[in-house]
């Protein structure tokens, strides 16, 4: 089974998404993201999903329970890269990703990250 | 065609390479990379391998020619995250990969990148 790539920069763990996940793929990637937060203490996950042309409603409850996983470890998490196309068929879909903070590129992401780490929760 | 995304962070460009390139996937990274570090005048590429665990002569070429293309940029590249079942491969495969920087892992390539920028080129 192919395994999402979780790489570890400072404070935050990057995750970029360049194909179509399998359920399996996806159900991985959520183990390896909530074991990678509790072994390194990473503040921040950072999703980029800009190779992304489709997102279907698994995906879009994948990134939800990213983001409730990150919440409960103390990890913010952060979606980046949102094609809009996905955007719009996601709402056409009925799922507003509640409780998923999105960010148009990384740089935005990262600098998301590090206004929340700085304690700075108004720029959020 | 399938095209490898390339995240901007800052004064870097990353690109994690995850599943096996075929020759034009390999080629239009070579072609997206030289676009982008013009466009951005970005300082260096940070090129993530860990997630191959095979890598032939072609990928090696191209290691070596993205870091070559580079280089010409006045951007440093640096490939990190080899397993090391690849660097055993590449050495029996006679290739040395001159020219290539390499680094444990992303943190360690961005710190490699950081002391560049700051003209202290001992660290590398």
């Amino acid at each position: 089974m192919y395994r999402i790539p979780i790489l570890r920069m400072g404070q935050t763990l990057l995750v970029t998404i360049q194909i179509d996940m399998e359920d399996q793929t996806a159900m991985a990637l959520q183990d390896d993201l909530a074991e990678q937060i509790s072994k390194t203490g990473a503040s921040g996950v950072l999703i980029d999903i800009s190779a992304l042309e489709i997102v279907d409603s698994f995906v879009g409850r994948m990134l939800a329970a990213i983001s409730g996983i990150g919440q409960i470890l103390d990890a913010t998490t952060v979606v980046v890269g949102m094609q809009p196309a996905v955007a719009i068929t996601l709402v056409e879909l009925g799922m507003s990703l509640d409780g998923v903070k999105t960010a148009l590129n990384v740089s935005r992401g990262m600098a998301l990250l590090q206004a929340r780490a700085d304690g700075d929760d108004f720029v959020a």
